[in-house]
């Protein structure tokens, strides 16, 4: 059975987890706190990130667009349409938005509130810094603005198709709202998509998480949230 | 014929037309200065970046992700290797190494050099900031350490083919070298590596760049550097 080195809040490690729980393969997980650096985990990823992809007598996966790629490439069921589209538009659409998501939402919201709750916590025994989380907020309140502007005219966030843009996002969102920092009463067309998506089977995994010491924010689990 | 949105020292431009090289398509550059965010620009692309692939018909293809997977796609010749290595131990490795580049080299070292080099200077005619190029010279010597332990090892970055994330590496920096940002003296691996790409007939495109008002460093176009 596949293993991966996560952390129950890291987006990237639950898009793999919601891409395997989709693909129905099972998998074995092992919690770290990657901002620990400890030794094992340099050793195998000098970055010191997760998600890493581990299987019996094959070399480790490492990052985030090395575990995507793996997990499509080896896990797609015969039966099932694969979360990478195959109508070319439709595709770089789908990369577009899930850069978007890896790099720009990443960068402008969840690591810092994954900084300030999560690591600073941890390492320093520190409360969050204010000030950060204010600006966190209002940069998130500028990228709903956005996604709800798509969902406005689409059913999924690259078109008609669901991709794997949608998850990327909905795992994002998700590390958020166990957090309590996702305004979703200014958000219809998002919380919509998110409702959506989070009623799928795939998704009970990540609803079902609960990180020691930091319980989740009401409505998380909540398909009618 | 293709046409690349661009600004002529933004690596992931480079990369593309580092693609586009070594695949053997001419294309139509168009320099822009994303940082400007102007309307037309927006309108394509709400996050402000290039590259963005335009061709007669299509749907504009936007951001790095997108363009690199598009140029794979339609323009590998029959005749010659993509860069996307068909081993899977090797892809899996030129997809971490390509985060690698893409998501922390940036973070950490290029896009502060360009904001403050460049950007600054043309939105508000300010000098650069010693204090972040300081940091971001240490972070790029950290970055080119491990880069030297991987080439005492590796003919190439991601193993014994050359792939997409040396094509990456190359692009941050050559953008990096043509500010002077590289120390080469202290860097022998990384360096004999660099000249080997930079002979490549892919890479003349690059060299022979220059941007109004920025001379190149001494020794950018040079082969023997």
């Amino acid at each position: 059975m596949p293993r991966l080195l996560q952390h129950r809040l890291d987006p990237s490690s639950r898009l793999a987890r919601l891409m395997f729980a989709e693909y129905g393969v099972g998998i074995d997980l092992e919690d770290i706190k990657p901002w620990r650096r400890e030794p094992g985990l340099l050793e195998i990823n000098p970055a010191a990130t997760v998600p890493i992809l581990a299987e019996e007598g094959e070399p480790p996966v490492v990052g985030t667009l090395a575990v995507l790629h793996a997990i499509e490439d080896r896990y797609v069921p015969a039966a099932v349409a694969g979360l990478f589209p195959s109508h070319a538009a439709l595709r770089n659409e789908m990369w577009r938005l899930l850069e978007w998501v890896l790099v720009k939402l990443n960068d402008e919201v969840t690591r810092y509130v994954l900084e300030e709750k999560i690591v600073k916590r941890d390492q320093r025994g520190m409360t969050p810094e204010p000030g950060v989380l204010r600006v966190a907020k209002a940069n998130l309140g500028e990228h709903l603005h956005y996604f709800n502007w798509l969902f406005a005219t689409r059913h999924w966030i690259a078109g008609d198709t669901m991709t794997l843009a949608d998850f990327a996002l909905a795992a994002h969102l998700s590390s958020l709202d166990y957090l309590g920092d996702v305004q979703w009463d200014t958000s219809p067309e998002t919380r919509q998509w998110y409702a959506r998506i989070k009623s799928r089977p795939a998704f009970r995994t990540l609803l079902n998480d609960r990180v020691a010491g930091m319980p989740a924010a009401a409505g998380y689990a909540d398909l009618d949230f």
